[in-house]
């Protein structure tokens, strides 16, 4: 089976997607967020791209979190702070969430075979998962407005390593080798490592360090989320 | 002044661009290949985009270099292999160069403040410019059909490495960052860094191991070539 990794949701369709699982990347912190909040119970996600239709949920009754640039947006119930997802109001509850990065890298794999949401807090999940699949892997990292970043690429990194070393898996693919050799780098202290990485800055700005370090914290929620028809839900 | 790096040609109208200088990359072969051209006395280039130019440049006389996925074209006088350019046929000459990445990365960059040409070959030349010229930088790697490769990467790290710890210059873009750490890791053998690389493997069955031997050696060809309307000249 071969992986590829995707370093910004412009460049996917350049990728061979089909018969392909992608695995949905936003270290910091949207597919953090949605990991936690699946291991704290919520039911269902809806991902959704734009502000509209976060809008018209949120008229509809549904919790809805509304993200862009670090903040949430006025009027919204949660942003995506993964602390927000830590409570016993989200448990049992369908919540609509948009992103800055991560909902709009979900919304360009919706055609891939499956879509699954990865955070090195499922880390060991997510590896599980793809090996019982068997299926070709595209780590699609969700970046920063389609740029390139570091948490997701350490992150697609991390899991290719293991994929590669402890089951069948390939690849010759240069993004994938450049995320393992920046993983290797790194993982001995990935908070430092991000230290000069633009994105950390920018949270740090909003006083947001509590967020990253729980964010590189390793398979604290063993949950998947997987996308179903308009749903996230919980896999096996 | 500000570094970044752009991983790909289709990434590139995500930067800032206006008076930046843009480094157009492209080491296996395209940018290796002009300065090898322009160091062994070319007079001038023209870097053109499609085949069909191409020919029309071949009916008006000129030499005409047209390469497609490693391969001279049929019925062209050169394709991207260095070694090409090392006659006294080509010196004094104007030649028109189409190739599969390179030539793409030099059309799309038109719009900046200027465009010049890096590579291994002639790196410290590149560096030195930069540093005259006291302006924000924007190395643009050609990578392989508009995905990320290794050895473009490897160059822009080496030169934002240089701008930075030995010049006035400083990024907070993650691309730049990755650069830097994959350059530090390859540095001492990029040969075999790049071993495992996609590209290389590509270039390899085409048993062109010299020509990457020779595009990874360092500062052999002290010259500076620059955009110029439609032109590619020996800057100063």
């Amino acid at each position: 089976m071969d992986i590829q990794v995707c370093f910004s949701p412009l460049s996917y369709p350049l990728f061979d997607y089909k018969n392909t699982i992608v695995v949905v990347i936003d270290i910091l912190r949207a597919s953090s967020a949605i990991t936690t909040a699946f291991y704290n119970g919520v039911s269902k996600m809806i991902p959704i791209s734009s502000l509209e239709e976060a809008h018209q949920y949120k008229q509809d009754g549904y919790i809805v979190a509304a993200e862009r640039d670090g903040l949430i947006i006025d009027g919204f119930d949660l942003g995506n702070s993964p602390f927000g997802y830590m409570n016993n109001k989200v448990k049992g509850k369908v919540i609509a969430i948009t992103t800055t990065n991560g909902t709009q890298a979900i919304e360009v794999s919706r055609n891939a075979c499956k879509v699954i949401i990865g955070s090195f807090l499922n880390l060991n999940t997510v590896i599980k998962f793809l090996n019982k699949e068997k299926k070709n892997v595209l780590f699609l990292c969700s970046g920063w407005k389609n740029k390139f970043n570091l948490e997701d690429s350490l992150f697609a990194g991390a899991a290719a390593q293991a994929l590669i070393n402890d089951f069948e898996f390939k690849t010759i693919c240069d993004s994938t080798i450049a995320a393992i050799e920046l993983y290797k780098l790194a993982k001995d202290d990935m908070f430092t490592f991000l230290k000069n990485s633009s994105h950390r800055k920018r949270l740090s700005k909003l006083e947001l360090d509590r967020d990253i370090k729980y964010c590189l914290t390793l398979n604290q929620c063993p949950v998947l989320p997987i996308l179903d028809g308009k749903f996230l839900i919980k896999g096996d």
